[in-house]
């Protein structure tokens, strides 16, 4: 497929005008990297989406707020502690942005702040507080590898991608971070992911714009099906390169974050498979992701591709059960373009080559429902003794 | 609490006029049992629950229709194959009542029919046939226990329940068996329970009281969030021993019912833990029900009482994304009794007090939305390693 856009090295601080940092400031025992900090050199304009969830972190309620503006100047983050739920969040949220702002010199609004890690523990904010401090001296334009290894939690890898693009004789850049691992089941926003651009979008049209990328990445991933009290996702355009034509910028950006959501699942907590869910024949669009959902979420069929077992029923089982339209005497299903189910019988493909094909570390399967025009595709992965070993606690 | 009946030993062949088999007809290739049979000596009044899932197996399909004649001689059951999804399925499924009905001299309609196991295999129906003719010349009014056998798939215990009431001079009896272990959140009916009582219930009265007894216990109950093709839950009134008062009667079925849900929950595949939750202050029961059933249903949650971490976090997390109403300042949770959250903030409970009560194989969540005045109580179970490595396949 021909893109307008080139993939080029960095994240966050590829584009110009944006500088960042990681540091460790041992809020994890682990003595790992904890406080992450992007700022733009100008303030930029800034869009964002927050989790759905009814119970809210404190940090993201902060942001919420502060997003209002349409300005940004930083994202301030901390992995290690989730800052959710403790009588303290609210106030240690906005220790963290003024920690950044009086700084920075910006208004406190002007700092985007967000947590990840453990619900209901009381933020180490002495220690927050010396990592913001720490983390601002150490600002530079190849931080953002820092930054992207700084909110990590139980990801094994740091999770970047940028890409830049031309229109007329100006060169526009898009980078992204992200973090996933475990409680992955975004909808309107994912773990945390910071995006930062050097065009000049204006406000309403950027987040229009974000709102399409994450609809389309992030809202079609599922690791387990819990979605998070602290889903944040930030884009800052801080125009250094000039006004950028809006079809190309929203290409690149749809890349950015499907690239970045698809590491999410790829990193998922013990994850041996990445599976790739589309299915078509829907009575609606709708319908296509709740179907495609039932599927990604079910632990029976997430279990049976740890296994790489073709166990085609227990996706008809989850189709069944969803509350989408679906003729059960007439469902087609392809692993990797072969048919193993027509009319929702067996077809006479030899198991074999379906369990070679799911066998692998990345298949897709396709599922026709026959009723209607509606499709969705969703990328999801197995469920693992590792995954459970890794959430059963101390 | 005083109740109106006693439990007493037995299960289905515990009611007079009924006689059960259950024997090896090689469907399983562990040569284990495989297909149960349950006769009444007269024509029962006959009620049942099926699945809610649009994918139907054959058997329910048939088992759907016959009842609608409102008497049956006989439940037939194979484990071993699921009879779903395979372009034989309603021919075997008849054939197995066929079976049964031209050696009982009844109705073929007067014969249910159900099949638990995988999906999408052939059902092997020469060695069911000759699995039927054995089984109709060891019918036993011991049986019952074998019967029970009969229907094990991943279970580990055979699930049996009776209890006697008495009403003036008479006495009555009502017995059951199930099976459960995976594939378990039923709706409207659960894997495969089959219930017996000698009391004489008009038709109308009898569905009616076993929807009454399902919607508290089978619906009640969850252990991976799979909703089964095959479920089915059949109760057989035979009138042998008179007519039965409809209050005393429902007492004994609903205890029949919850005995066996819970059952097939301390049975799941892999469980260690048996969890009830209980949630109230709810804006009504439907919402109690969808708080709970998240809750229930959440990999994190479930994850993390296998490791007994009083992980309360995710249990607010999982009410926080879930459809219900909730406020997310204003949730409180107590384990076993004593308070661990209020107002979704930690209480000064020890952490070490909460994983003791998290550690043992049996503890009772309450949480309180402080809403309304909506209540549901489920029961469930925790996700292990030892899930995974059962329903990984081969």
């Amino acid at each position: 497929m021909k893109t307008s856009f080139k993939r080029i090295g960095g994240s966050v601080t590829a584009p110009q005008g944006f500088r960042a940092a990681g540091i460790a400031a041992g809020i994890k025992s682990s003595g790992k990297k904890d406080v992450a900090l992007i700022v733009s050199d100008v303030a930029a304009t800034a869009a964002a989406t927050f989790t759905t969830n009814q119970v809210k972190a404190a940090p993201v309620k902060l942001s919420m707020e502060h997003v209002k503006s349409g300005k940004a100047r930083a994202i301030v983050a901390n992995s290690g502690n989730a800052n959710a739920c403790t009588k303290d969040g609210p106030i240690h949220a906005r220790a963290m942005a003024c920690a950044v702002s009086r700084r920075l010199g910006c208004k406190e609004e002007h700092v985007l702040v967000c947590s990840t890690g453990r619900i209901g523990e009381n933020l180490p904010i002495v220690k927050v507080e010396a990592g913001i401090k720490d983390s601002l001296g150490k600002l530079s334009r190849t931080g953002g590898p820092l930054a992207a290894q700084a909110i990590m939690t139980t990801d094994t890898f740091a999770k970047e991608v940028a890409v830049q693009f031309k229109a007329g004789a100006k060169t526009f850049r898009v980078g992204g971070i992200c973090k996933g691992a475990g409680m992955i089941q975004p909808k309107m926003a994912t773990m945390l992911c910071f995006i930062t651009t050097d065009a000049a979008v204006p406000r309403a049209a950027l987040q229009k714009a974000l709102r399409h990328a994450v609809d389309k990445s992030f809202n079609r991933v599922s690791v387990d099906g819990d979605t998070s009290t602290n889903d944040t996702v930030i884009l800052l355009a801080n125009g250094v390169a000039g006004a950028a034509p809006l079809g190309k910028f929203q290409e690149a950006l749809d890349f950015v974050c499907l690239e970045l959501a698809k590491m999410i699942v790829r990193d998922g907590e013990g994850v041996s498979k990445f599976v790739t869910i589309h299915v078509r024949g829907a009575a609606s669009d709708r319908d296509a992701e709740i179907a495609a959902r039932s599927v990604a979420n079910s632990v029976l069929v997430k279990t049976s591709w740890c296994g790489g077992d073709p166990n085609w029923g227990r996706i008809l089982d989850a189709l069944g059960y969803s509350s989408a339209r679906v003729n059960g005497e007439d469902v087609d299903i392809d692993y990797d373009g072969v048919a193993a189910v027509r009319g929702s019988r067996a077809t006479r493909t030899p198991l074999a080559k379906l369990k070679k094909i799911v066998g692998k570390p990345t298949f897709t399967i396709d599922i026709n429902l026959r009723i209607g025009r509606g499709q969705c595709t969703m990328h999801t992965c197995d469920l693992t003794e590792k995954y459970v070993e890794l959430n059963k606690g101390e």
